[in-house]
């Protein structure tokens, strides 16, 4: 597949090498920054590059579209894209609102494309083992999920376009909660009730550095999860709690420390688990892994993915922890 | 001083070893089982014991009461010995409701003995230089804190008499969770928001195997804290985080792990911070240290300590939590 | 079987709890010190005590003998045993020289019955699982090992029975060296050449608290071993390499640490191993384990077991390297 | 000062950054492929390239010369450059022998500049802080050290220029065994006995790729050393055992783990040892702290540096282990 990647910073360039390293080929990369632009399409054999996404995503010879812009354009773009009949792959959150990711999700259902929303830590080793420990039946029924999420921000932090409201559509909560929120219902399901608040502690920006959730299934199950970008020690952590074990991942690679997943299995007389640890201390590969599955997606033509479903569902979290957090 | 050990359980038993190891004596214990108060007795030269423990902590030598029941006497024993002009040291959490410790305070509130609760986590050597460092001003101003404690239980545990709500008058809330509500408010301050529910996930019993607690002080801190004995790998973390730092407390020794406290100061440049560690692989001592905290707190003669104030503030914590687990 | 329990120590009082949770019985115990054994004796329903371990070893009753004194009677309490027709359990190092074993030996090889020697460090699950892996294959052929191995003592360790070489037959290599050398061999086979020296550092006794051993096989592959009792920290390590991957065993409960087998596997891109851990926190059941191997050896009647073997290779390094050390 | 660099892989370019991150600049780089000489300037601002490093050492520009070739030039190179006036900094070895070191001792004994080999791992926070622990007497008299350093290769490793001994003079032993020997004699002293093998277990190649140092001082002190390139998971440790406490260096960051420093303190009552542990998640700055180091040597004219006589003390051990492995 041809593919068309509109953003190129971090994300889009990692986006790239993920395109290439899966055999497809980048046709166009765009950027505000013309330089940025040609310094990615440089490294891809064969791309053009541009200041202008809008002819960047109607390209004909493009037949994919990678959305890796800040947030307030990750909607217009995907729909652009869509309307010009290009699959899509849309950074998370996908969008800054769930009035926008219903325009999205409204103009996405008379297509016959595919969006996927990049929720790129679901493609990561420890977290696939995890899912598929559970799907085996091997910590029973599920009772709930702790998860904490943080990194330290860096000097000047506060003036970055992420706490920026307009550009970002909020903090830390819309930055990495919505990758807590979306695997948290991965693994648990729909929430049915939404509590927490988010806050300001540090950062001296008019969004949230802290958020605190409280969500619980229609059977009672929690996801208890915080964000942070006051964690001074990076740190990604889930901990899943079924009637028959626990798992624990730690860890996503470099500064958050090497990615491992323990397996507490019960034994019938109680007392110390039975413990088994996987460590993946290879590097990322959830970008090539995630490309792999969108194009396993596109080929079969599945008219319409569950990508935009979870995103919407991930903003709608977002959105009540915001609303309670005004009172 | 000579001691009245009412109780002798466990606890009762660490205890009457910790009074021994402090210098003091102990007059006599008492237990409704009677093989169970000799078998103490043997073990505390000079010691007699009883079924009775009206007698015992009534005794013209006792100085002081160890209150080391059940929860359901805690308060009852605690007013008796008050009531009799000795000092006590009662266990957490000193009563099973407001109302009961209501009553325990103003029956103390009106004697000149010391009443003290044993929140011995206190006394923990990571938890005190935890308290040293944030008291020297290492972390600067807090901005919330994270908690997690829980066991996994034992075979026939939803039978034991932490089980019925007559005895304990709750569960793992009202267990291991006024320690992390003592510890948050030790380190914060006053709760002015108190959220959370209480829920039953695995054990059959009528009282809550796992409490979810969202705690926030006046200025909006944030005391995160969750409890269960559904935690199949034993686990105790204390997570503090200031403007200027982290301290990570993690394990209480045994099958909790050996208990280590770990200081990440954030340098002017952030990135990672500098990382300091300290661990304490030797026994429990905390309960020796409590001891001699008693003993001084008595020798100086100050009116009226300040532990039922504490226990009172964590009670109503469990109680709101109680009745928003209702709805 | 009925077993004789001959010396009430430390050891002595694990083998015997193991006897009987194989559901076996301890038909009489004994040792020079009255006390200990009737001590010992009164834990074992059914059970008579004494302080004649001829008496003991030659009853009629007995089946089987446990020899868990110090370490100058093993080898005439086991002689004795197998002249009175009884199979053996001998701790290790089963004799303090290669010239009182090889008497032994000879006893052993004309009687009908079997002497097994006691290392138990076989019997760890860690260590079990290892062998199970290198018997599998997974490791390839095996290169080399190294093992650390040491405790720090504790005050008056220079007055124990262990710093007398009359009674030990020497310090810290006869005592846990014999176990390194025999894990090193049960893994790599017979050494055929032996270097190292042992030496005293700290404790002001006449028998070394240091070793350090270099062994190869004839074909080339080394165990590089490092036994200490000035291991401030305890320490329990074997690190085994293979072709096609590497073994880390770590640990052996209590305040050796958690024990745990990673195993690293070489991809064929190389770089980082893939990874997977064992833990067991589970209490030792080691002792347990050799026991009921122990019974299954003595069923099948195989005419004699390869213990004595084993303990024999062993002290020939103990002896070549306290030889070398003289130089 | 202006830096010569000769060599420009990724050492000479760690040197390179290393010299302008500490406010010198670099006139002049040399490598035999003049594309890589090339790259290394372009990232220098100012400076030229060349493929003749007899031109870039004796540039009169040049103030001190970085020498960072394969290890067959280091020696030619700094002879060169001592008799072209300039200041050196040699990568370890030096040289690939004790008689090719011996030449440039001799040269440099009779010039006015600073010859400084480049063991960098000295400049490490952990370690510097071990020297400082030592160096304070917090550990006592020095009884032993074990040390272990290893990587697991690469795909291709045996044809690379480390395993043609003609341009690295040996193996393994002589790529990262030289810093655990200069370490080790860092904090020991002299060493008066040389033992040990080198040998080739894995990699199809004509030098070691294991080898094994039992190395003793005067008065017995042990430095029990292993390096390994078949060491599947990389590894670095360094262990050091005084009478009142013991050191336990581990990781150097990235692939070898996070740099740390744990300190065992011994107690009078022994048992558990008090136990503090430093680490250093930061990037590796050894490579600056080395430079400032040179620099400040080279500014007080000290006449002649010790760097010579350590990695002549180092290369000494390798011929001796050498020699006897092929016995």
């Amino acid at each position: 597949m041809n593919f068309a990647i509109i953003g190129c910073g971090l994300i889009g360039q990692k986006r790239a090498k993920a395109v290439r390293d899966s055999g497809h080929s980048v046709h166009i990369v765009a950027d505000t920054l013309n330089d940025r632009a040609q310094r990615l399409a440089a490294q891809c054999h064969g791309s053009s590059f541009s200041t202008d996404w809008c002819k960047a995503v109607s390209a004909p010879e493009v037949d994919a579209v990678v959305v890796a812009t800040t947030n307030q354009w990750l909607a217009p773009v995907t729909i652009a894209a869509v309307r010009a009949g290009k699959h899509v792959m849309v950074e998370k959150p996908a969008a800054r609102t769930v009035k926008e990711i219903d325009e999205v999700i409204s103009v996405a259902s008379k297509g016959a494309v595919h969006v996927r929303v990049g929720f790129n830590l679901r493609y990561h080793p420890a977290i696939q083992k995890a899912r598929d420990l559970i799907d085996s039946g091997a910590l029973g029924p599920l009772l709930f999920i702790r998860g904490r999420y943080g990194h330290g921000g860096r000097v000047g932090y506060e003036k970055e376009w992420r706490s920026n409201p307009e550009i970002s559509g909020g903090g830390e909560l819309i930055d990495q909660g919505v990758h807590l929120i979306d695997l948290a219902r991965w693994f648990l399901g729909e929430f049915t009730q939404v509590e927490g608040h988010a806050t300001t502690y540090f950062w001296e920006m008019p969004v949230d550095d802290n958020a605190f959730l409280s969500l619980r299934t229609a059977t009672g199950q929690t996801a208890w999860l915080q964000v942070s970008c006051t964690e001074w020690k990076n740190l990604f952590s889930i901990e899943i709690y079924g009637r028959d074990g626990k798992l624990d991942i730690q860890g996503l690679g470099g500064s958050y420390g090497v990615e491992r997943l323990a397996f507490y299995r019960m034994l019938p007389q109680m007392g110390p688990p039975e413990t088994t640890i996987w460590e993946y201390p290879g590097e990322d590969r959830s970008w090539q892994s995630e490309m792999l599955d969108f194009e396993q997606i596109v080929q079969i033509r599945k008219s319409y993915g569950s990508g935009l479903v979870d995103a919407r569902a991930a903003l709608l979290v977002v959105e009540s922890i915001y609303r309670q957090s005004l009172q």
